[in-house]
């Protein structure tokens, strides 16, 4: 999994009747120094995150865990918020 | 999932069978500003989008979830079509 | 998917039971514009495609798609063989 | 697989249910002369370790075989704790 | 799939289970020139290669079809041995 921020959101009215009613989130992910890196993408949100918030995401087939049975077509998917991280050694 | 714009299309005429009837189109991805970023691909669309369009797409097996229980061998595939996305922060 | 030409193929006598009698070929993939782009690699052919020709091929587990129900440990396929395509737009 | 070491933790009290009670660890991919390369990502933990072990990790769904039938939204996971490896030629 | 030649192992006591009994083998990718390229990774075997040989793996969830009913939590799977080659066209 990667950490990132919540920077936006996807409007998006015609799509997979298997997305409808799931928040469609951008996401900037962050290096271990809470640095942006690497391009923002698309995640559906299993978790309720809101804009600015620190999550977790998840890439693959495993976005689409959470809504089991449901065969969400979703690659990313944010699967936690962050409360905090530590680095103990580099 | 990424955001793209739909650039073109692929006609083959032999290919595997449970891909007859699936339109294939090329994608160019999009950065959050709306500029082509990455290597346009080939996509399965499950959703009826045409050529300009600005559509989201996903990668992996879960591309396939649409055509469910057809076991379309796609690793791409445009699941929605955007209307618009915001970033409140970055 | 990406579109590709052959450039080869590889012989290995001792590998997988479920890869048996599967042509593996050497792709090159090719950007919209049909330059070589990335790496070569090597992949199951479940169309019959030869060397020189325009294929589309898949990445990952659905490479595997087509010889359902074996389940042929290969991670990129030639799902069909590309007659044209068109960019409307860039 | 990757070979990497520990070097934090993520604390997350809001998750995905099925992500309760799994450790949650930073690791830093290595290389094969053991310098870092890459960025380092989140993994969750089916072995044990600690912070400052080398360790092999799966990247995708795999990280979620361990937990099996759980379905655990995981892209990377600690699958084992390395002795030391060798590499006999280059 | 791509080419590789075995360079060394991983010795690993502590593990997942399923894990157990698998050799834990390094490759170097080669480029269809024999040269290296990219990172060497570690891979299971499934067809008993040895130091210095060439191979074909496979990357992501296939790689634990060989060892299938077992859960194997791997991502890259030596398939095959390679006897030679050819590029036809480049």
């Amino acid at each position: 999994m990667q950490i990132g921020r919540v920077i936006g959101d996807v409007v998006a009215s015609r799509k997979n009747p298997n997305l409808e009613g799931i928040p469609l989130l951008l996401i900037q992910p962050l290096a271990a120094d809470s640095q942006a890196v690497g391009r923002p993408l698309v995640a559906v949100d299993a978790v309720g995150a809101g804009i600015g918030e620190h999550v977790f995401f998840v890439r693959g087939k495993e976005a689409s865990f959470p809504f089991h049975p449901t065969a969400v077509p979703a690659d990313a998917g944010i699967v936690g918020i962050v409360d905090h991280w530590t680095t103990g050694e580099r």
